[in-house]
């Protein structure tokens, strides 16, 4: 049996269904263009807690019970959950899910983590190893910048270039039976790296991942541009959507007309002062979990393939002058009934 | 289809191969009972590096190019790795897989991510997903040192119960077909707390983990303790190993004759000075992918239970107050042939 297609996919021969979704969001991603989609949202940066660390924990604690509430689930009923975060040691994720009784897989693939915890689901359904499986991730604006780079307090100006993160946290369920949008096949991302060294600039460093990861994607899969409806990168920002569509057309590849990304579609840039758009792990999280997937059950959308981007950094690679790996994985994603 | 068992374990209906393995170890590690075992080791902590980040990056790129070699093959006939390691947003393993075309899902599970990436692994390949897999891992004691604990150049003095993180990489290639020992079932461990604060003393943090691990699967897959040679945990060290099989007594379960710990097997505690014995995703890599994959190679052994611990806590989370979270995978290694 061999479900590989080409070098880095492979297809779901029974297609997990994503029956629930839920999303958590803070005060800033509620004031923009995606706030009607959100479940939860809270004008406390803390959430309720005294930490930063501890509010991007219950931002994903407050998420995995939403998604829980609307399956009419108890934790028990859960067979597996795939998450991970942006904290050291992921430790949003392991303090959600402690003392919960769900067997838990630790992911660290920074902004890529939604769609690597889905590509893993994928085939933790597929294969028959679990019937019902949680994919979730998160990240805080206020934790990642003390952590990545300033404290706040300091007030450090960010430059053109640079990507707001994302107050929020986005969680899927995947099940082997149920109604809802469908995922068809999956891509994994190899770790790309082209010497980029501004981490100021993440955009561009995973710009030729994203691009790697989509060509990939067509050609194992046999598959054109315009076989989707959307290709949502998530989170390359203004400055690397622009970088992205660039180096597909120096391919020849026209992806203009059918790419958006979760870093661009989640802040208003004219009003909203993130300059080259959002990003954080919950950047795609809220963006798939609100409105992509509402706008597959709803038939806006028939099929998409939801690419998330991840920046391989950390801030001891970046002071030791190291460049910044990239990574993508993309997951197809069709409506329920195709 | 479904090849789930109870509540946290599955099989793999055809069982994935264990066809080639590969560990890399640092000076005081090779001077300890296992050195035997070892395919690359250095006395110089650096391996060539200027810095103990990128050191740990080569130490599992040497182990990677030594998997390789012995299975004679390149880059691009691999079909996806699991990888991950202490450092922060786990730099190791990202720097490690640049730029080599090897599709890649990052992990964090601390120290039970030999155990994790082999779960994931077996899932990848028993479920067609891929037919060859690499699950690697690796530590490097001053990187951890310095991120964790205290500089080095501190002199800062270790309690009793600390452990020593190891310096070392195993990787272990998992293909659908091939001659070597077999994956036949494997659990997946929850995240458990018992509110244990002391950062130095993970082991005990994590022997509930172990405990609720090794019986939930004994219980799923409906077999005693004495169907193993070994039930091995890695890396509870000396006190964390006493506890768990006082915790495994008080439920009338004799683990003692059977349990071994890769914590304990790793350094000579009369001579090499390690307190509580070894810790660090490195140490249980080095003794599977060293000492017990040739012990079940070589017919030493028949059946183990391979079970990665790991302490999912933070120096932040140390910081705030918080308890240490534990997690333990466990996989079932048969000798080829079985």
């Amino acid at each position: 049996m061999t479900n590989r297609k080409g070098r880095q996919s492979f297809v779901l021969p029974t297609l997990p269904v994503i029956t629930h979704w839920a999303c958590t969001a803070g005060k800033k991603e509620s004031e923009g263009p995606l706030a009607q989609y959100f479940d939860v949202t809270s004008k406390d940066q803390y959430f309720g807690q005294k930490t930063w660390e501890q509010a991007e924990k219950q931002i994903q604690k407050l998420t995995l019970q939403t998604l829980l509430n609307k399956a009419g689930l108890h934790y028990d009923q859960v067979g597996m959950a795939f998450s991970g975060d942006l904290l050291n040691q992921c430790i949003g994720s392991s303090f959600t899910l402690r003392n919960t009784g769900v067997p838990h897989f630790g992911l660290y693939g920074a902004c890529s983590t939604m769609a690597e915890s889905l590509v893993l689901a994928s085939m933790a359904v597929g294969g028959g190893f679990s019937d019902r499986v949680v994919a979730m991730t998160s990240s805080h604006f206020a934790s990642s910048e003390r952590q990545y780079r300033f404290p706040l307090g300091y007030g450090g100006q960010r430059t053109p270039t640079a990507q707001w993160t994302v107050t929020g946290s986005g969680a899927a369920l995947v099940c082997a039976q149920g109604d809802g949008p469908k995922i068809d096949c999956c891509t994994v991302g190899n770790v790309t790296d082209l010497g980029i060294k501004d981490a100021g600039n993440m955009g561009a460093a995973m710009a030729p991942a994203a691009y790697a990861t989509i060509r990939a994607h067509l050609e194992d899969m046999k598959r054109e541009v315009h076989y989707y409806d959307r290709i949502i990168t998530g989170d390359l920002g203004h400055l690397g959507k622009q970088l992205l569509i660039e180096l597909a057309n120096k391919d020849g590849l026209e992806l203009e007309k059918r790419l958006e990304d979760c870093g661009v579609l989640i802040f208003d840039r004219e009003t909203q002062d993130v300059h080259s758009g959002g990003s954080g792990c919950g950047c795609s999280a809220v963006t798939l979990c609100g409105k992509l997937l509402g706008d597959l059950h709803s038939g806006k959308l028939e099929r998409i393939l939801f690419c998330g981007t991840g920046a391989l950094l950390s801030p001891t690679s970046t002071q030791q002058g190291l460049p910044i790996p990239g990574v993508c994985h993309a997951v197809s994603i069709t409506r329920e009934g195709s």
